[in-house]
Parts: structure tokens; sequence; C-alpha cells
């Protein structure tokens, strides 16, 4: 076949397909995968934490019997199992959303709720409020539908809707929704407190946009008081779950394990009654079986395993930030989390912690994902995202001087 | 708050969402769920099938070792389990299509595989080609990325090329594939023979658009000797794998078990490049747990199983088919699938199935879908889909009996 041939019989494909790259930064990341590099890249929970005993004995258990057996290997309701829909609703109400059973929706994974969600409001060319830096599979599920990205600054509301009404006089689109990630966010670390929460709130009243909040990360709280959820702070005087703006997305993967591929959604029940057909038309219903099994994990072990993970990731959050206490330069500064698995560096002006990669890979035998990726526009950066959740404290005190005495050249 | 109020904070959503509504055909469907009812309206394989034992063995190996528990449990690689997808290629091989690891993405189920096509090929106003009746599930997994539906006819390819010219020269929108279940179609119960499959792969290069060749059932033939996938006549005259116009979407669903949402897509390297970026974005990766137990089941048991299915299955057809002859009346007319899980039935002209369906559960207790579920445009038919698959022989005689009699009424 001659190359012309071949050309003529390259597909042709939908727009968002064309766009579509794999990312510069995935394949930077592609090179951590070495011998000897201590990574602080991924964002991947300990797997010393998984429950494995206690999952294999509810798997063993729910195979056993006949009844639950047949029901966990057939098709099931796109909604999701009852028993877990009604293990999150008394969830949420511990956290101040009066919530039912049709306000829940089970998907596989909270990305998937973040996927959903753009289907849900965007359609192209509409505009989607993130911050700067926001998290990059969020900046991915939502690029399918093809929205204009425009920066959230929760700091200056009165700057972020003066953008948005800008854009709009000049475009009929419209914007949809503002994403954050309140709790620990990825990648800052950075808790978004009580009063940001409502001024976001006060400009999604005002531009009328829903705001979606992505809270993976809140039983990994591991010092300071809990902040009210969005979403609670949004029924605050007596609204119902039913008229809330707010769409809330919670996942058991950094509690439990993230090989359930499970998490949720908490809206009102029009909206989740629009979600259910976009599950149903994506993948039909998350595995019945696994949906089982997590029903009975949060059931008996929700608490004290969040509390065995609190204990484990706050000592590795604390090796961290006394290694960066210690070794880093006076020009790089970084975010003290409460929670959450991400510290957030800026290594210093004139940095670009992209192109230094390669070099924190060859030299410093180190690793971490550069702020690049977590901006829509991919602006570059002099931050880096250091995760502290898989590597162990010797590897996170040895990995941080490395990259300490790199920042210091670089710097 | 007032009426006004409630109103105005009714969410502003996608266009695609705005549109979606619950199915009429799934409001009905609602009301089969009554005891004694005999039910021929889902396509839902038999739990007396699942190989429940086997499987809670695999969950059980799998966790009882550190090592594979631990994989099992974590994020995984979106391109799905290198031992499944090595299984695959062999399958995909043996049917007559050479391919390799990197042509394969393991999907959660076949459903999300024809969600990820329509991603990848479709943009809002392109035209979709499927036949007319067509799987109904396809049409909600398209409908998501706002396609122009057009009656796609294998035995006329001449018309169908012609209907597309005539829209694209009035509408610059392009026509990208053509959507098919060749093998048992759901749900007409019907085989492409070999001419057909051959006249489509022909109006696919003059239209120069792909085929989305569905078959889950391919694995259930009853009778008859195997058809050559429309992937492996698109390879013959020796084109690679990686020039085919043709995706292949497969399923775990049919021969083991629904529950654990597995599927795959086979196509050339390009495409499956775009679809893992399309999975990383939507939901990451399917559940590693439950592709290793897939992996384990499919080494050892595939045919095996495969057999036992086309065994009991064949009992069931073959006792629906009976039944059919014997209590119809003349102008009832039905298809004869060789596999598969569906008869498709036309009741005789002018009766409308989806008005006849309350009569049928009330005074027949006996359900179906109505034909109309399976055209895109929601046309008035005279058709009945009738599934064997999870009924006993006794029920399948006595709904059909019934249902005989309602017809012969009706007609």
């Amino acid at each position: 076949m001659s190359d012309a041939a071949l050309l003529a019989r390259a597909p042709r494909l939908a727009r968002r397909a064309s766009r579509m790259q794999a990312s510069e930064i995935r394949e930077l990341l592609k090179i951590i995968e070495q011998p000897g590099v201590i990574s602080f890249a991924g964002g991947i929970p300990d797997p010393a934490l998984f429950p494995v005993d206690v999952i294999r004995q509810h798997y063993s258990d729910i195979l056993s019997d006949p009844v639950s057996a047949g029901r966990a290997l057939q098709y099931s309701v796109s909604e999701g199992d009852a028993d877990l829909r009604d293990w999150i609703v008394d969830h949420m109400r511990s956290r101040g959303v009066a919530c039912s059973r049709d306000n829940i929706l089970i998907t596989s994974g909270s990305q998937q709720a973040l996927e959903f969600t753009a289907k849900l409001f965007l359609s192209p060319g509409d505009t989607a409020l993130v911050t700067a830096p926001t998290y990059l599979g969020a900046l991915q599920a939502f690029a399918a539908s093809e929205p204009v990205f425009q920066d959230l600054d929760v700091a200056d509301i009165e700057a972020t809707a003066a953008q948005v009404r800008t854009r709009s006089e000049s475009d009929p689109s419209d914007c949809k929704f503002a994403y954050v990630v309140p709790d620990f966010a990825n990648p800052s670390g950075e808790t978004m407190d009580l009063a940001a929460r409502r001024r976001l709130l006060d400009l999604a009243e005002r531009l009328d946009i829903a705001i979606i909040e992505d809270s993976p990360y809140a039983a990994l709280r591991y010092e300071g008081e809990p902040v009210a959820p969005i979403q609670a702070l949004d029924l605050e005087g007596g609204r119902s779950i039913d008229e809330s703006r707010v769409v809330f997305c919670g996942s058991f993967s950094k509690v439990f394990t993230p090989g359930m591929r499970l998490g949720w959604v908490c809206a009102s029940r029009d909206l989740i009654r629009r979600l259910v057909l976009i599950k149903q038309s994506s993948d039909l219903n998350a595995p019945a079986l696994n949906q089982m099994v997590v029903a009975r994990l949060t059931a008996d072990h929700f608490d004290r395993q969040a509390a065995r993970a609190q204990a484990h990731y706050r000592a590795k959050r604390d090796a961290m930030l006394e290694a960066l206490s210690q070794h880093m330069p006076a020009h790089a500064r970084w975010s003290e989390p409460e929670g959450g698995m991400f510290i957030w560096l800026a290594a210093g002006a004139g940095i670009d912690t992209a192109a230094l990669l390669p070099r924190a890979i060859e030299e410093a035998r180190a690793a971490y994902v550069p702020g690049r990726a977590f901006y829509a526009d991919g602006r570059t950066s002099d931050a880096m995202r250091l995760s502290f959740s898989l590597p162990d404290c010797a590897q996170i005190r040895a990995g941080v001087e490395r990259l300490a005495e790199l920042v210091r050249q670089a710097g």
C-alpha cells in the first residue's frame, strides 16, 4: 500500500479526538520509572494500608451465598448499590448535607464523576472556571466536552466575575460551572477556608452557575478542624439539597483502595436523575460485586480505616515538611497541607520545573510532577507537586535532600 | 423559596443533557417487574451459568498473595491488564484478525466501548449510520455526542450512499461511521452473511468512514458455521490491523458474567492510542482486580464455558421457536437466530407493540421490549424483541402461548 493510500485511510475523527494528544507531561513521567529513582510524582495510596484480608473475606462471603452471588455477578441498576448509597447518605449527613438515597449516584471513581459533570453542563465553547493550578485529571475529563477554561480566583471573585462577563459579551456561550478541590487540594495542598467557600457560593449565585466540589481527600485530615463542605454551606438557611447548585464528588479510593474504582456524586434529585441516564449510556453500571464489597467495608471500617490512614500519612507529611525545612534553599517556598497527599513547592523565579525534570531524575534520582501540568493553558511554572503518600519516610528524607540540592543549583 | 426563585435556580445544562429524557420505553419497562409476569424483555444472561465457584477461587488466590493483591487493589494502566490483552490477541487471531497487545484496549463492558467510539469519531451534527432496528444502548451511547442518525441498509448500499451524499451536499457535516451488530444482532437476531459484510466494507471504503463492529454474542452460536468478523475481511489481501477501518468491540458479559463489566476494543494502534487517552480521562482504568480474575477465567475456561452456554441457550431458543410455531397467528413473523439471545417478532401490520405492552403485562402476564425502542427516530413499530436467555423452558412455552393469544386478538 502506498503512502498516499495509507494517508487516505487515516480515519476522520471527532474534533475533540483529533486535538487530543498524549500529554508531554505524561511522556516525561514515563522516564521516572527507573530503579533507584524516588518518586514524589504519583498521587498514589500506599498499598501497605489496603485492608486486603477484610476485602478478601467480603468477596468470599458474597460469592459463597447463591443469592448474593447471583446479584453480584449480574447487571445492576445504574444508580448504584442501595446499601452503599445509604451509607453515603449517612456520611453526607454527618458532614452537614441532609440528603436521601435519590441524591446519590455511584460512579466508577471520582474521575468518572468529573467526566459526567462535564457531559451534564458543558456544550462546546462553554466556559468552565478552574483554579490555577487545578487537578490535571479534571482538565482532561472536562476537555472532552470542549469548553473554554478561565481562571477562578477565589481570593478575588470580583475579578473572576468581570472576566466571565467580558467573555460573555463578545460571545454568546455560557459559563456553566466553577470547579474546586476545597480540601487539601490536588495539586496545591491548600484548603479553602469558610470565607473562601462563602465567596465562591456568592460568585456562583451572581453568575448563576453550578459548583463542582471535588473532595476525594476530605477524610485524610492530619491536623486542624474540618471545614464544612461547600454543599453544606449552600444548604444553610433551610435550602433543600434538591435546590442546591453544588455537585459534590466523593471517593473511596483514598481511604480504602483505588482498585475498586468507586466514588459518588451527591446532588439535587433532578441532576442525579440526569446523571443516572449518563451513567446508563456510558457503561450501564459500576460492577455490583465491587459495590457490595465496599458497602460492607464502609459499614464496619470507614472510621477505623480513615484513622489508620491519617496516622500513616501524617508521619510521611511531617517527614517531608521537616526535610524541606532542613534542606531547601531560601528561594523555595511550599504549602503546608493539613491533610491529603500533596505539597506544592515553588522552586523560585526563573526556574522551569518541566525543563528541570530530566536532571531531577538523572542527577537527583528523584521525581515530581512539573507545575505546568496543572494549568489549563500549560503555562511555564516554577512549581512542582510533591506527593508524600507512597515513599517511606527514609525515602522522603533522602529524595527531598537530593531535590533540594538541584533546586539550589538551579536558583 | 418562591416558585420563581426555584426556577431561577434550575441549573443551565449542556445541550445534550437538556435533551436527555428518561426513555418512554424504560418507563414502560418499569411496570414489567411484577410477580407472575414472564419477562422476555431484558437481554440478561442466566445466572445459573455464572461460574461462581471458579470466580470466588480466583478472587481468593489473587488477594492471598501480597504481590498480586497490591497490584489488584492499586491504580493501574488505562490500556488494561497485559495478560488479559494477550488472551484477547490470541482470541482475535483465532477469528482471523492478526493483531498485537497494542491493538487492544480493555473497556468497562462493551457499552463503554460504544461510548468511546462516539467520542472518538463524532462531533455534534456528524452523521452516524445505524441499521433500523439497531441496539438501543448504542443509540444512547452515541447520542451524547449529538450526531444525526441515518438508516444503514446493508442490503442496498447504493441507497445508503446516496442518502449520505444528499445530506452532505446541503450540510458541511461528515458521515463518520457505520455501526452494526453482525452476529445474532440485538434486537433482530439476524446474522450478516459474508456478502453483506463485504458490501458494508465497500460502502465504508466509498464513503471513507469507519465501521463499528459490535460483537458481544459471537461465541454464542447454536447452529451453522461462524462467519468471519468484518475486521478479518478488512485484513484480507495482507492489509495490517494498523490500516484497518474497522473498530471491533467484544465482551466478556455474555459468556462469563456481566458483573465484571469488562469488554474490549480491537483496532489500529493509532485509534487505540487515542482511545486509551479517552479511557484515562473517563475513569482512569477498569478495576485491576476484576481484570485479573477474568484473565485467569479466560485462560482456563473460555471454550468450556462458551460450550456450556451454547447448550443451555440453544435449548431455550428451540423452546421459544417451537412455541412460536405452535401458537402464533398467521399474521405474525419472526426471525430464527442461529445464536445470541433475541428473536424479533413482527406482530402484523397495524399493531403498535408499544401501545400493546400494558395489555401484554396485565392480560397476558408476559413482557417484551416494543420494537420502537430500537429505532433512532422512535417510529411506530409492529415488532417486539423477545429474549429467551433468562426464563426457563416452561416459562418460555407458557409466556409465548399467552402472548400469541394477545397478538391474535390485536391482529
